[in-house]
């Protein structure tokens, strides 16, 4: 087994011992609860084993308000549900996708166990589960995104990414980059792997200087600056998120990169202009299936013939609607495409796919830097907002990280270039023994 | 622009001059050929010109066979496309696609010019044509692919690789490779870009001493030996061309490897046993889109939960039909997919794709040192068929070569793995910087 990923795939010891209620909680957490309230009835007990086979029968138990446990007695449980009442018994039967998450946040349920090994869990099991199955029907039900039309993307971009700068910098890296990063090695930390991703970036695009660059959704402008600045390359970068611009512009002033860089605060649909590059890291989630071919014309319409492209996105191994407690609390609009959906992009265009590379485990690895900052800040973060805020970014974050690892999330970098464009990489070389800047 | 690609990109002048008619001809040819027959009427000018318009406008004229010209007087021509007779015209008029292969092959069309490059004028001017246009209804209309059933395949893979060994001996490599190399740099000899291609297949694999490889088409055999041979794996490899099964086996004696290359005469859907890796160079073209999800269960069904597969692949930007003249003369029932075409292999089982490499222009360059040797051969090949076999192979080798350089023909590898497999690659670096064998 390679050893990088024998090493990835041990939860580090690092956020392992964390005692914050609900993430890894304390069996004594649970010993020194007070539990109460009536028996479970026959009928309670049903619905939960109903809700362990519809999962593929995991090897979890549930604890109930009164102490009692429902599940399996002959396997040894990975870990504990707690359900503080009747009531999130009866939220989780009624739609577990969605409830879960809601009940988790307000803390009526609890996870006896490591938060990130319970939710591997229960994703290996429901992954065995056969196609029209209870839990797959359950989540095909609950799986209907928002509109991404140019005001509902401004709505559902602005409700995840203009929640405050402030809050971001407490567990992102100190560029502020907000998508996976590539571990050139395993013991990289989070602000190296986050340059390296960048390089990788740059390097399959095969920047040289003076050429310009169009960024479609650009974050906190990292991509941009490091381009402009170790590459020669001129940038303009669209972003809809107005927290996000107003940093970028500010930090992309201050180290003196504003004359080549230039940051938009407008839909990618509006991207004007002729340039060697499109490259568009972490905002594919965002546009959503439907908008596809818009995006490949504007990509087309905004490429010299000389012109290369590189999309970086969530992906899928098959197509099945995104989990709704996710949708609906996180990510408004959200949805992670597979290949053959993301070639309704490229397809129509004909542009030629030249390199997709999956960087799943380094997903996992970078949420696991993510969660482990976060707890880290997790009183500050409480002070800023509330504690079902942080309990829901909580699940969020070790959610996220338990998928890549164990359910069918991935992460596609994907690069093309124009039909009829011969100057394109003779092989991957150039990505690998890199060395240093081409001539202009 | 990259030196490499420059360098393929100039039709090298190693057959550049070559003199065998209608490839290349020498303007003497039509200038000593002595014209005759009626001259052509307004209705045959018109038809001309409407086939022009229908095919883009390239800049080529007709020469016919009264000595007249017809074409765009404005513009040099690359070549001039020469009509023996008025029969030629009509044919060319009822269905380009078909006939223009028929009448070149038969003597009644020929090129003054260079072959390659008037092909790729015409595919670059065709390119440039509107969907739904003339030329590409004229393609749609002549596009329906022969079945691959069990009983179909066998037809059609008789039809091409079972011609004679001696043949292909004249113009492949001495390890009679029958699929695109890979050229690590563009000096590379034909033999060393076809050996550096199965090393580019086996360390994508990440192959293991003692590890057991199922091949689904193994041509003449050469992976499967190299794959034992340098790797140490025990390879079982399917192929339905009786004659290269049958070379395969004396070599892989010769050489002996018997004792860990298999050789079956069988067709993929049979494939039994339990697998490391499954690979697949060159088969896909003659499976056919509708059989698809049936190879995807084939490749599932006889991999590890460890398993990694690599299928190589002709491949397409857009989904169109197959030319109808290579379709009903060279190559029954092939066709190349799509990106997305191929995944309807892996989605239905849930694998991951973890690496796409589109290898274009290597063919290209593989194409052009085929076409070389064949041409050098191509006084003994006249012995073994006849001149319309000569010329059909001709245009083939040069109407492919032409189409990975100017048309939408790609070459895919792709390396994909079970869906909750963890050991998979960190990176990349194995394949690039390759330090010889993993320890077992």
């Amino acid at each position: 087994m390679n050893k990088n990923n024998a090493d990835l795939y041990q939860i580090s010891s690092a956020y392992d011992g964390l005692e914050s209620p609900g993430y890894g909680a304390r069996p004594d957490y649970f010993r020194e609860r007070a539990f109460s309230g009536r028996p479970a009835s026959r009928a309670d007990r049903q619905i939960l084993r109903w809700l362990l086979k519809a999962a593929g029968n995991p090897p979890v138990r549930f604890l109930l308000w009164n102490g009692e446990e429902v599940g399996d007695d002959a396997v040894t449980p990975v870990a504990r549900i707690f359900l503080a009442d009747r009531a999130a018994l009866l939220r989780l039967a009624i739609n577990p996708d969605l409830n879960f998450g809601d009940c988790y946040s307000s803390g009526r349920i609890e996870i006896d166990g490591h938060l990130v090994q319970f939710l591997e869990t229960i994703y290996r099991a429901s992954a065995c589960l056969p196609a029209g199955s209870l839990k797959q029907r359950l989540m095909s039900r609950s799986g209907h995104a928002r509109s991404n039309s140019l005001v509902g993307s401004r709505d559902n971009i602005h409700s995840h990414y203009d929640i405050g700068n402030e809050f971001y910098r407490l567990w992102l890296d100190e560029q502020m980059v907000y998508t996976c990063a590539y571990f050139g090695d395993a013991s990289m930390t989070l602000e190296q792997a986050q340059v390296a991703k960048m390089d990788h970036v740059c390097r399959k695009l095969r920047l040289k200087p003076g050429e310009t660059v169009v960024e479609a959704g650009c974050g906190w402008g990292s991509l941009a600056r490091h381009m402009a600045r170790h590459y020669g390359v001129k940038v303009r970068a669209y972003n809809i998120s107005h927290e996000q611009v107003i940093y970028a512009r500010e930090r992309a002033k201050a180290e003196g990169l504003d004359g080549s860089v230039e940051y938009i605060e407008d839909d990618y649909r509006n991207i004007a202009g002729d340039f060697d590059a499109f490259v568009s890291v972490g905002m594919l989630e965002h546009v959503g299936v439907d908008h596809y071919p818009e995006l490949g014309e504007v990509i087309h319409r905004c490429l010299k013939d000389s012109g290369r492209g590189l999309i970086h996105s969530i992906g899928r191994n098959r197509a099945k609607p995104m989990n709704a407690w996710i949708e609906k609390r996180i990510f408004p609009g959200a949805y992670p495409p597979t290949l053959a959906e993301m070639m309704q992009i490229l397809e129509p265009q004909e542009f030629s796919v030249l390199d997709v590379e999956n960087l799943r485990l380094h997903y996992a690895r970078t949420l696991e830097h993510w969660l482990w900052r976060f707890e880290k800040a997790s009183d500050r973060i409480m002070a800023m907002f509330d504690m079902d805020f942080v309990r829901a970014w909580r699940l969020y974050l070790a959610g996220s990280m338990a998928a890549f690892r164990a359910s069918d999330m991935q992460l596609f970098q994907l690069v093309f270039a124009l039909r009829n464009n011969n100057d394109v990489p003779w092989t991957r070389d150039h990505i690998y023994l890199w060395q240093g800047q081409p001539e202009a």
